[in-house]
């Protein structure tokens, strides 16, 4: 096996783009590269990634083994298009865009899934963070286990519909819960209180399911079939759609009782 | 002060009814007696806090200082109706329950809500859990104060209106949350995965908010307002009380951003 590592350019100067980065440095895999359409941000990213950096695809260095596209899901085809590489293996890091779409830009790509909230402020510790890898043949497979397994603890061979659906299930359990942290946290403020008196609880319901599946961990009114509180609970939120959400989510926990 | 410990009875045998039972009698508070309408779950209880046991409110041991209240919400007036104590302390620990319930069962009443989630498989660490306690006179507000604080690090004077507050706050970021773990659990065993490849996940979102404000740290593609995404994921949902739930709670999101 070549012992000298793999040479990476990286497309996009985002919080994945960033921290990802981060990741594949501190794993000694030099960047040749940061390409990204804001000048300024290409910059940043190339300077703490000590790699050179560029907005101009005319420019892009062709000597990588891999192009990491980590740009929004969005902009992801419009990227493929512009590259044409020969056997250099290119990878999205999307949850919910097609292997397909890098079809026509190398003979070897693949996607390589970093299943993690990403925030700029919050450095990410990527031995924590499950890599979810996909790839169109063996060869370009292996090397995208070997460069995950350098960086983190937790790597998945995932075909792109069960990636589309992890990312489906992520939505609900980190987006949306963080959603509602907010309204709690709204509603505390509104009386006078923080959200830390929330924090134990919040802390105990994730405990709770780390050994348990959370369908019987479930507590509340609406599983008791508690009809005075839950009637109670609308009548004090003044949001009308989060009204609507207390009666649809209540009426979905319900239905895992009958059901 | 008097050194000779308060004495207890509890109503109720239930998980916070046990919980609860379990760390007064750690703090060596004597559980005179527990009283519930269901005899063995009394009996139970009772032999587990070292404590007399009855199903008939004509065998209360009326020479307790603490008459402790766990049973369901909508229990508790039914309870209180039939307790008429002179100056003994009588609490319910209902987080949606007015204080006044109690005001024709003795003349020094109070609420002790350990703000938590109980499981009866899981033993709880009250050391953890805030108790947010309300007396109808100082007197009474002062021994609540000593007997939280002997099983509690977080004691908190909340009123009524707080509580209910709290509560509400609770359902949503405790109940409604572990209902969209179960969500994303279903989601990812229909494609033969566990909910294991989230946990990571599931744990930075809630670390994150230990030091922010959820809604600065909310990700997703609702925020990003990434139509394609959204409209992808309602159409994998089979349920159509989660759809409807997914585009609700993508525009409450939405809506947080442009507000």
């Amino acid at each position: 096996m070549n012992t000298k590592p793999h040479t990476i350019v990286i497309i996009g100067a985002g919080n994945v783009a960033t921290q990802l980065g981060l990741a594949l440095k501190k794993a000694k895999y030099p960047i040749l590269q940061v390409l990204s359409k804001r000048k300024a941000s290409a910059s940043k990213l190339g300077i703490i990634l000590n790699a050179e950096h560029t907005s101009s695809y005319s420019k892009l260095n062709l000597n990588a083994d891999f192009y990491i596209i980590a740009v929004s899901d969005d902009a992801i085809s419009e990227v493929a298009k512009k590259l044409n590489l020969d056997k250099q293996i290119i990878v999205h890091t999307s949850g919910s865009v097609s292997l397909d779409v890098l079809k026509n830009s190398s003979t070897n790509i693949g996607v390589f899934y970093p299943l993690q909230t990403f925030s700029k402020e919050r450095k990410a510790n990527f031995r924590n963070i499950p890599i979810c890898y996909e790839a169109n043949n063996s060869k370009t497979h292996q090397r995208l286990l070997l460069l995950a397994r350098s960086i983190s603890r937790t790597v998945k061979s995932i075909n792109s519909d069960q990636r589309k659906s992890i990312h489906l299930a992520a939505v609900f359990a980190c987006n949306f819960t963080n959603h509602f942290y907010s309204i709690a946290e709204d509603i505390l403020k509104s009386n006078n209180m923080s959200l830390d008196i929330l924090k134990p609880l919040i802390e105990e319901t994730t405990n709770k399911i780390k050994e348990n599946s959370p369908s019987d961990m479930q507590t509340g009114p609406a599983i008791r079939d508690d009809k005075k509180t839950v009637i109670k609970h609308i009548g004090m939120l003044t949001d009308k759609d989060q009204k609507q959400a207390y009666k649809l989510i209540s009426k979905l926990i319900l239905n895992t009782k009958k059901g």
